[in-house]
């Protein structure tokens, strides 16, 4: 069975949650904005599925995930659909919920990454709300990234089953997820995540393992991994980061 | 089994999204901030769970479900888990993801609502940010709330089972959380929301017949259902609602 991958073409935004999971199980997939026209792929096709009057259960905005007749949308939710599917979920059911749990503030965090650099509007430019970013921004670095970061830190340490994973014995898509929010975190404040591995050992620990891992090694040596860049969710722009000192 | 919520108390919030479908589905369950200190319950009983140094996969905040030995976060995580065991998620597997889906949407408007009045940062006063307020609040109200709105309009015209509903043939929590988006929306945005009804006829007709279904209208009746106020996601702030014409 090939999933479908719709997300936006060029960057790796919330999509690449999801791609990070279909990479490291080595799943069959397609990246549907990334492919030929003539096959019915691009980026008109994903626009099709987004506007269509006729389909079942349209999704709101990418990204989303076909199986099948199925249509799964909302990153944390396709990835608590793939999870078993792809070996990347808790086997305990119970433990399920705890992962979608963790997911949902991971995704919680993102949103709030992205409303650093867009804290008035999503429709208004960058350099039209520069200034309640330089607020937001600093009130993220601040605050916000202390706060879910001492809490992700703690739940490793808390982790019952073992220091080394976010939740169970073993990895799973919140582990994969943690690399790709840190890493996002690095790229878009250098000087305010300069100590992370001090301040937060575990998560930095967690960070450099995955991407040790040989499928992900891989998939980030690839070209199918985009680099980051500033029509992402995590954007460097270096007035929003913590003052040199 | 007696359900046990853990959330603010005084304020619906995001809590309330989770009590709609415990008491449309006259479920067994105890308010913890509500009760008795002496009995273990109480504030400082929800703080003591999100603090607790010892605690197997502590919650990031409230609102968060104990189901014995289980705890449960986030809004959506909860309903997708008890959306089956209340008989309030689509009986089919793949629609409770549909479901899981339309929940995290409502649930990115929600936040979204949030927004308007602490735009650049929940730490600071709403009196500190209210110039940003305004120009999120204007936003808000002219693109987001119709681009949401006429999503989820057009997902109950294309149901394929039923137009009464968001998902499938049958009321779900989904729709419950429906109702309380837009109570929430014509709390905070009287002005804004005025013409909501021939907007988005099935929307409103989905809002009032779940007011009319008795145990909600029993709940809305009773005390247990906190006014609106301004300690919520919902706020009634006359300035960043739409200038009257």
């Amino acid at each position: 069975m090939t999933y479908r991958l719709y997300y936006w073409d060029g960057l790796q935004g919330r999509g690449e949650f999801v791609r990070l999971a279909l990479e490291e199980a080595g799943a069959d997939y397609v990246e549907v904005t990334r492919g030929d026209e003539a096959a019915g792929l691009g980026t008109g096709a994903m626009m099709a599925r987004l506007g269509s009057k006729d389909e079942a259960y349209p999704p709101f905005a990418p990204p989303f995930l076909q199986d099948g007749e199925l249509i799964v949308s909302q990153t944390a939710n396709i990835l608590f659909y793939l999870g078993p599917k792809l070996g990347l979920a808790p086997r305990d059911e119970g433990l399920r919920y705890v992962a979608n749990g963790l997911q949902l503030t991971i995704a919680d965090m993102v949103t709030e990454a992205h409303d650093t650099h867009h804290p008035l509007a999503g429709n208004l430019y960058y350099e039209d709300q520069k200034d309640a970013a330089k607020v937001r921004a600093s009130d993220f670095i601040d605050h916000r990234i202390p706060k879910f970061m001492r809490y992700f830190e703690r739940v490793m340490k808390q982790n019952p089953a073992s220091e080394d994973f976010l939740v169970g014995d073993a990895l799973t898509y919140v582990d994969l997820s943690m690399f790709q929010l840190i890493d996002g975190l690095m790229y878009a404040f250098p000087r305010a995540t300069k100590r992370f591995g001090t301040q937060y050992p575990k998560l930095a620990a967690l960070h450099d393992r995955v991407i040790a891992r040989p499928r992900i090694a891989a998939y980030l040596a690839s070209d199918r991994r985009l680099p980051h860049n500033e029509a992402c969710v995590f954007r460097h722009y270096p007035e929003l980061d913590k003052t040199a000192r």
